[in-house]
């Protein structure tokens, strides 16, 4: 086996320890927590389906790949609940720190290649990267549809914060929006 | 919100069931079954970090859409063990019928192109197919790998078993077949 295929396999394998973090929202209609590969696979599925309302120019496999990669720095830095102003002090800091060894395990040019995929979604500025995070959290919204209201009520979450935390919808996906507004209203009144 | 819409929300919504469907490989180090949404989501990381192996011409785009919707009809049909010959009998009619049902929530458009990127799949003759079927026993393998044996053990499969189960990687990620020899030897001798 070669050097490459072997640091190709170790990171696989090591991926497969995102299917044991958990985020807060719940799997629709049951009691246990989603958890991110799960949550990962629906915004790879979801990019395609919904490529229609995407912004200009999206080029979809890079779309695809960045929404399947976006959250396997959570494997060292854990899932960040949305509405946890605390937790998201040193949350860049632990994704940083992660991102370096996570990616790392990879062949240099994959790793520079994976790198960048994961900047380019936090920074939000391209086309691919503005659309992903749209569905990021689309999915979140329509689990919590699924759920009546899920994690917006189960916190407490006023319709203002529900709106911001929603905004990147507004921008990258922006045919979405008024069943946004729709949405919230209706489950938040 | 728009008939169209509605039905891609309707169909994104129920894929939200592939998360309760188990399979019988665990999750690497732990007890717990993994289920198709998490496969699905591995398969399509893979599909990239693999993309040198893959035949030639493979359209990648294609290729993760497929692996991403290839299990879908498992929400209804559920899973059938790779290695349990008399679930086999009836495994394509309930996946026909699954499909009819899940494909035909999406848009006319749509719901053909889903339909072919599985029927493509099911008959592993274009690079995509090839591609992808190989990903989605080697993804099993190397669960397996990671888990000492895993299902192979537990179920005590054969070797000669393995290796026909693994025998799509052959054709559609040739590069990968001497590392599944190899671990099919280290942990069935």
């Amino acid at each position: 086996m070669t050097d490459r295929l072997q640091r190709q396999l170790a990171f696989l394998t090591e991926l497969d320890k995102l299917k044991l973090i958990l985020r807060r929202t719940s799997v629709i209609g049951e009691s246990r927590l989603e958890n991110t590969a799960e949550h990962s696979w629906h915004l790879g599925i979801m990019a395609p389906v919904l490529a229609e309302y995407a912004p200009q120019g999206v080029d979809m496999e890079r779309a695809m790949s960045m929404v399947l990669a976006h959250d396997i720095v959570e494997i060292d830095a854990g899932d960040t609940f949305a509405f946890d102003v605390a937790a998201h002090d040193d949350k860049e800091e632990r994704e940083q720190e992660a991102a370096r060894r996570l990616f790392g395990l990879l062949p240099d040019d994959q790793q520079a290649h994976y790198r960048g995929l994961w900047d380019e979604f936090e920074a939000r500025r391209t086309p691919e990267a503005r659309f992903a995070n749209a569905l990021d959290r689309f999915q979140g919204l329509l689990q919590n549809v699924g759920n009546e209201g899920g994690t917006w009520k189960q916190y407490g979450i006023s319709p203002d914060r529900i709106l911001e935390r929603m905004d990147p919808i507004r921008d990258g996906a922006p045919a979405l929006w008024p069943y946004v507004l729709e949405v919230v209203q209706r489950f938040m009144e």
